[in-house]
């Protein structure tokens, strides 16, 4: 998928060199394609920085690290809203209660957010990238040849042999719908009349909300997750960078919390009010014994 | 500074409020006013997200939550270049250097990303908050009075007696001249010549380049950090924020390390080729006492 | 395999209680069997801790946390000879190196060890996991009533077949022998014929290296891993804590190295000396285009 | 303090040898009097490993490691009781309640204790280390000498001035009486009474806890950190290292409630119950302007 970044090949001529001496090896241990910096020089995949300032934005250049190319215009604006769209949920998420804690333990903000984004795991930040493998799967048994219908079902009936019932980007355990789906949604099928995306991606995770609604009577509509996967599909981000860049949408959420929690003040801001003792529900107070047996 | 998020007095007005029961207590443990939530309904400080998605940028809503308002056209421009400017400065910088490591420890990307972000503490990633306080207290001074050299002067004199010789966002260990100081103090004249910011903080940098130079046979020319930190000071960000975005920033060039090692392979890889082992400067062999006195 | 914890049941009847308040629901939020809490008391699994306090050492503290009970004095001393014989492996391990270099960045002691632990994953930190369960999947082939020779080839081979050919807790790549597995075997096996354990691990996990060192010309010796791992299985630790009391035994090295490098001192320490810049692998200098298409 | 390391002047005698070629140097960047690591060898400040297996407990190795020599009989059971006694207080300091909360986010175990090690910081954790200074201090005005009381007067005051009201190691914002202090404090003064360390730490921090005492109606007792604090200062590890040494105590705690929550199962748990809603208070719902200005 990410035909960007392939630096084995690279990577392998460079090793036919005579043979290498201390520094070279050392210096060869951190090669990167990304950075090419000499003194006064700093250069992104061959781009000067200088060049760069003024005409790029962020976003854009979250794309190009992560690419090793600029993105077109179009590229670039949906990019923005997958990266907007998905920055905070609230502090009923563990991460962004991690935020707000940590940033009453006397640690800087570095720490805080250091602390919450470590916890955007599998379960916690994977849906992301879990729904564009669903994609990608559901994508590939159509192009062997089965209908979009066909295919969604058996990439379901896959999926939930090999990771159980909860279908990633689909479903919320707080919104009946998510007001963010729709809009993002929205914005690729408009690049996609416009020739700017394909709108595969689109058309499948649709099939796969009306599957999931069909098959119960509750409807299992498609999350922040979902929506964001189809853009990231669209895009041709591999699988694991939609995590990635998820982790980086959701910083700010931790940022921002983390900075308000630091205003409210509070040393020592544990889960919940101190008046409440958490429930213990273990053994009776006993004796130790006098020694180890 | 920070006049946009004041959460006391409103929190005050709800302390007033008849004995709070349980839940309340509850939930008012976690107040906020970053984010609304309700069962399909999302707002960022009273904007509803499905009116914000299409419509602003990534680095636009970064604003809108450490601020609480949406920027102008030009504030957001800016902090696109702030932010885009500062993503990664290569594997010789620790923060790098672990993102990179750990994407061989068998952790996510989000691990990857929060072992890195979590270095960029006082000294990684403090400069550009250091930075921005220093030009808040030379800024005081010609309030209060002084020409702007003798605000200058008397302003590191007070920083290097607090904080020791190294002035934060000046020189650099690499580079003679950082090639992104420059055309980021050129966005920051040329806004200032449009009315948008004061332009006061360039002022102020600029002084401090000059106060630096003429005291050594050696210049000592604004690096990255210096120049953000004009940014953020004219944006008026409160100090803190300047490391918190940089920690933002910088995620980009974790992610994308992470990235890259991870396609390149390899497990465990460690700071130094494998053949090179870390010399040992401590006791020789010795024999352990049969038992401890 | 973990008996002592069995929290769903306790948790089971206290939800047939009649309709709990906003309180008792917000406490059992946070239920737990570790600690009771009471001002004034301090009680761990109903252990008083100042009767603990002079009788228990830290090993025998751990197992009780982890536990639930108290260990025997031979239980005891294998968790020591595990914890104390992982400490450290040097600044060539990634997580060390993180360690030394997150102490030169201006983060706490904390912050250090966090960066550094946290990188003990699925690969870095997770062969004593692996190593368990492979000796655990053995037994139970034995169990099933193989041959102890043919158990340890069905389990190889289904291990490999689903992980590849990596044997967790066997070989090194730096250590021809690793010296500190025999002497932890000999304490399993001591132990084992005074009949405090059963020794079965130490038989599998001999027979483990035997297998492979037949495979191939070259041996591929037991490692710290899977020594460990035999003590771990010995003292019927579930899997994931072996990975878990590893964390707790190598922070033991991070928290000494990040000290020493304290005390060495130095400013943002990258991997490797700045004489040395990284090699770039990517495109030559090229222009930004004028607008992005 | 702390004498045993000092690689400073070590150092020095190295850097005058012959110019040092490039892999010199980059096994010099990472230089270490902790371990000595050769193949099949593994030796701690002199020490094989294969000799300390079996004789040396896990805290002996904790002291070994942090002070380059193995301790005494009695101060290694005064560190095994500093150690054990400051495991775990609940899920209601945000270090426990993190790592529970990341054991459901499908982070390992080394995640868990990563987030939650980390918001250990100045004020969650440092308060042993602060309250070792804060002894120090003292100490430094006997031996100038004041008497004692005028010592702890003195220390006090300064200590306020400062860094304001709250005296790190007494008082107790659940406990009116700590139950681990006393205990503690009654090993110290056995173990002084036997001339195995001096006492002089634990009449310091009697006299503190006096005289706070009498300032106010309200008693302020001797809390687990300036207790342990107590026997790290007897034992002469110097202050950082009072919080580092918390740090490996409390990821105890914060291991054995990452692993119940694992048990009692979940999938991203938040700081409260799904039912509760954190109160919003910021502004009402508003239209997001079409265009920035």
């Amino acid at each position: 998928m990410n035909k960007v970044l392939r630096p084995t090949q690279q990577r392998k001529s460079k090793m036919t060199a005579p043979k290498p001496d201390a520094q070279r090896l050392t210096e060869d241990w951190w090669r990167t394609r990304i950075i090419d910096m000499k003194p006064g020089v700093i250069r992104y995949f061959g781009y000067p920085i200088e060049e760069l300032i003024g005409r790029v934005s962020f976003a854009q250049m979250i794309w190009l690290l992560m690419r090793g190319e600029l993105p077109t215009k179009a590229q670039g604006e949906l990019l923005e809203a997958a990266l907007m769209s998905a920055v905070d949920h609230g502090p009923q998420a563990p991460s962004i209660a991690i935020a707000r804690m940590a940033a009453t333990c006397g640690v800087g903000l570095n720490g805080a957010l250091a602390s919450a984004v470590n916890v955007l795991g599998d379960v916690h930040g994977g849906a992301g990238e879990q729904a564009v493998e669903l994609y990608l799967d559901i994508a590939r048994r159509e192009e062997a040849g089965s209908a979009i219908d066909e295919a969604v079902k058996a990439g379901l009936e896959a999926f939930v042999a090999a990771h159980g019932k909860v279908i990633p980007g689909f479903g919320h355990r707080f919104h009946p719908v998510d007001p963010r789906s729709e809009p993002l949604l929205a914005l690729v099928e408009r690049a996609a009349a416009q020739g700017e995306v394909s709108g595969r991606y689109a058309r499948i995770a649709r099939a796969i909300e009306a599957a999931l609604s069909s098959d119960k009577s509750k409807r299992i509509p498609m999350n922040i997750d979902g929506a964001t996967a189809v853009i990231y599909a669209e895009l041709e981000f591999p699988p694991p960078l939609a995590r990635g860049l998820f982790c980086l949408s959701r910083s700010v959420g931790a940022l921002a919390h983390a900075w308000e929690q630091t205003q409210q003040g509070g040393r020592i801001k544990g889960p919940i009010p101190r008046e409440f003792i958490p429930s213990y529900i273990g053994p009776a107070q006993r004796a130790v014994p006098t020694s180890l047996s």
